[in-house]
C-alpha cells in the first residue's frame, strides 16, 4: 500500500485534532472530511483546521455521500460518546466496505452497553471484511490497556486499583457542566439525579475490559458520583468555584465479586487540584504476585491522548482480522513515526 | 481445548519458577519436564520443585526423547541466555511441531544477533505451523514492551530515556560474577575486557524493538559498562564490598542516530542500592508530543515477573500465525486467572 487513505467525521475538538495529527503523519492521506455544522461545509480542510495551507479536501456535511463515494481504507469517527448514536454512522461506514476507529467511549468495550448493537456491528464487520475498534485516553489506555498490560508480569492478580486524577481547567462549558464544576452541593445531586451531570464515561467498559482480559468473574459493576467540595476559590474563563461549592465530581468504578471490589477505578475531575495540593497523575496499585505500583506524573493528557491513540491503532485495525475488536485483542500500541502505509500488511 | 499441555526444558531457578507457576494454573498440564542435570532424572517434578505433591511427571535428562515422545502443545524452555546455545533446541522443538517460548534474552528480538539463524528458526515455525518467542521481563517487558505501549498516547516521540534501577542482593555467586560485584576496579575492568563480566543482555533487543515499532531509524546500539564504586561497606551472603570496590555494573545502551542518542535505556544493577539512597525503581522518560514520565516503584522484580511473563503469553503465542514472533507482534500481555486452555482458539 502506498498510502493509507482515511476519512475524518468530525470536526470538533477531539475530530479537529485527529485530522491534524492525519495530516501530519507519512503515509496518509486525508480523502474525505465530515461536519456536523453545516457552516463548515464547503471549506477546504485546511482552512476548517486552522491550518496555513489547503489539504485539497473539501469538508462535507453530507456523511451519506462522502462515506459510500469516497475511496478510504478507514474512517476515523468523533462524533458522539454514545453507542446508540455512533452505531447507525458505523453501519453506514462498515456496509461502504470501510474500517472504522471510533473514540465514542462506550464502543471501547460496546457488548456492556447492548449486546445486540454490538453483535451486529460484528458480524456487519466480518460481512464486509473490515475491523471496527472503539478506542481513546480513557476507555481505552490509562484504566485499561496499560492495566491489563502490567498485569502480564504478574504470576497472580489479587486486586486491582487506579486512579486518574486530572485537571479540568483547560476545558470548556460543555464540560463544565457535565462533571458539574460551579454548582452547589444541591445543584450537583439534583443534575446526578436527571443526568445532566454524568461524571465519566466508560468505568463498564474498563472494568469489564479488565475482567474478561486476565479470567476474573466479577458480578456487577458499581458507581458513585459524589461532588467534591471546594475549600478555596478557584476560576477558570469559563466558571468561578467559591469555598463550599463543587469543583468537580468524584467518579468510582467498582467491579464487585461477592460483594467485595476486585476493581477499582477512580477518576476524580475537577478544576485546579493542585490548589488543594492533589497532584495530578495516572496511578495503578496491583495487588498480587508481585504487587506493583505504577505512576504516570502528571497524568496522559487527556486530549492530545485521546487524539493520539486514535490515530496510532489505524495499522492494527487495518491489519486485524475482520470484526469487533477491542484494545485487548489487538498488538500492543504505539506511536506512528515511520511511513504508516509500510506498516499495512498485503492480503487485506 | 480441556487442556494446554506443556513441557518445560530447564530447571534452574528460572525453569522451576516456570514449572511451579504451571503447575498452579488453570486448564495447564505439564506433560514433560527436562532437567539440565543428571542426578534429576527418574524424580518426580513435584519433588525437584520441592512441591508436597508429586505431579505425575517424571523429569528426564533426555532432552531428545522427551521433545520427540511427549504429548504438548507448547515447550517452556529456560536453558540459556544466547541464540546458538538455544537454537538446536528450539529447532527441535520447532521440528517436534510444538510452539515454543524461550527466556533466553537474545531471543527477545533475535535478528539483532544473527539474521540468518532468526531467519532459519522463522522458517522452521512456519513450516511446522508452530510459533516461537523470547519474553521475560527484561528484555521482554520493562525496557521494551512497556515503552512502546506507553508511546500509544503520543502524537510524535522524540526521544526515549529509561532506566531499570534494581538491587542484586538475593542474587547468587553466577550473578555476582558476571556483574562485577566485589571486584576492584581494576579487576573489573578486566572482567569487561576478557568477557567475565557482562553486564545485562538484551539492550540490543530492547533498543532495535522499539525502533523497529515506532518506525524511527537509528544507525547503531553502542554499549556502555562502568563500575559502580561503593562509597560503603556492602554485604551478602555471597559477597562482601568494602568501600572504593565495586558493588556493581552500570549498564547503558544507546541507540544512536546521527551521533545522537535517541534511545537511552540504563540498567545499573548493584547489591543494596538503598545504602546509598539510591531507590529502586523502573522509570520511563518520553520526550516528545506529550511528555510522558512513568516510574514503577519498586521495580517490577525480575525473576517473578520472567517466570510470569513467559506462562502468561502462552495463549497468545499458541493463537498467534505461525512463525517467530516478538512482544511487538502479539496482543496486550495479561495475566491469566481464569482456565487458560478457554483462550486457545480453535483451528490452531
Amino acid at each position: 500500500m502506498s498510502e493509507v487513505k482515511v476519512i475524518i467525521w468530525g470536526l470538533g475538538a477531539m475530530g479537529g485534532g485527529i485530522a491534524k495529527l492525519l495530516a501530519e503523519k507519512e503515509g496518509i492521506k486525508i480523502t474525505g472530511a465530515i461536519a456536523g455544522r453545516a457552516e463548515k461545509s464547503g471549506k477546504d480542510l485546511g482552512e476548517v483546521l486552522n491550518l496555513n495551507r489547503n489539504l485539497n479536501v473539501a469538508v462535507s456535511a453530507d456523511y451519506e455521500k462522502t462515506i459510500k463515494e469516497t475511496e478510504a481504507d478507514i474512517v476515523l469517527l468523533a462524533t458522539d460518546s454514545f453507542l446508540k448514536n455512533v452505531f447507525p454512522q458505523i453501519k453506514l461506514i462498515v456496509e461502504s466496505g470501510k474500517n472504522c476507529i471510533t473514540i465514542a467511549e462506550e464502543m471501547a468495550y460496546p457488548h456492556t452497553v447492548d449486546e445486540k448493537l454490538a453483535s451486529e456491528i460484528d458480524e456487519l464487520a466480518k460481512e464486509n471484511k473490515v475491523s471496527v475498534l472503539g478506542t481513546g485516553i480513557n476507555p481505552g489506555f490509562v484504566l485499561d490497556t496499560l492495566i491489563i498490560t502490567l498485569t502480564g508480569a504478574q504470576r497472580s492478580v489479587k486486586k486491582i486499583k487506579a486512579a486518574r486524577i486530572n485537571d479540568l481547567s483547560p476545558f470548556g462549558t460543555t464540560v463544565m457542566k457535565t462533571q458539574g464544576v460551579g454548582t452547589t452541593p444541591e445543584e450537583f445531586k439534583k443534575g446526578i439525579a436527571d443526568g445532566s451531570i454524568v461524571g465519566h464515561i466508560g468505568f463498564k467498559q474498563s472494568i469489564t475490559m479488565i475482567a474478561d482480559s486476565i479470567g476474573i468473574e466479577i458480578d456487577e459493576v458499581i458507581e458513585t458520583r459524589e461532588p467534591i467540595i471546594s475549600n478555596t476559590y478557584r476560576e477558570t474563563p469559563y466558571i468561578k468555584v467559591e469555598p463550599g461549592m463543587v469543583a468537580g465530581c468524584r467518579h468510582i468504578g467498582y467491579g464487585m465479586k461477592n460483594g467485595e471490589a476486585v476493581i477499582t477505578l477512580e477518576h476524580p475531575q475537577q478544576i485546579y487540584p493542585s490548589v488543594e495540593n492533589i497532584d495530578t497523575g495516572d496511578y495503578i496499585w496491583l495487588e498480587g504476585d508481585p504487587d506493583l505500583n505504577l505512576s504516570i506524573k502528571p497524568e496522559t493528557p487527556g486530549g492530545i491522548g485521546t487524539i493520539a491513540t486514535a490515530v496510532n491503532m489505524i495499522p492494527h485495525v487495518i491489519n486485524s482480522a475482520p470484526g469487533l475488536v477491542t484494545m485487548k485483542d489487538l498488538p500492543i500500541p504505539r506511536a506512528l513515526m515511520g511511513d504508516v502505509a509500510k506498516l499495512i500488511k498485503a492480503g487485506r
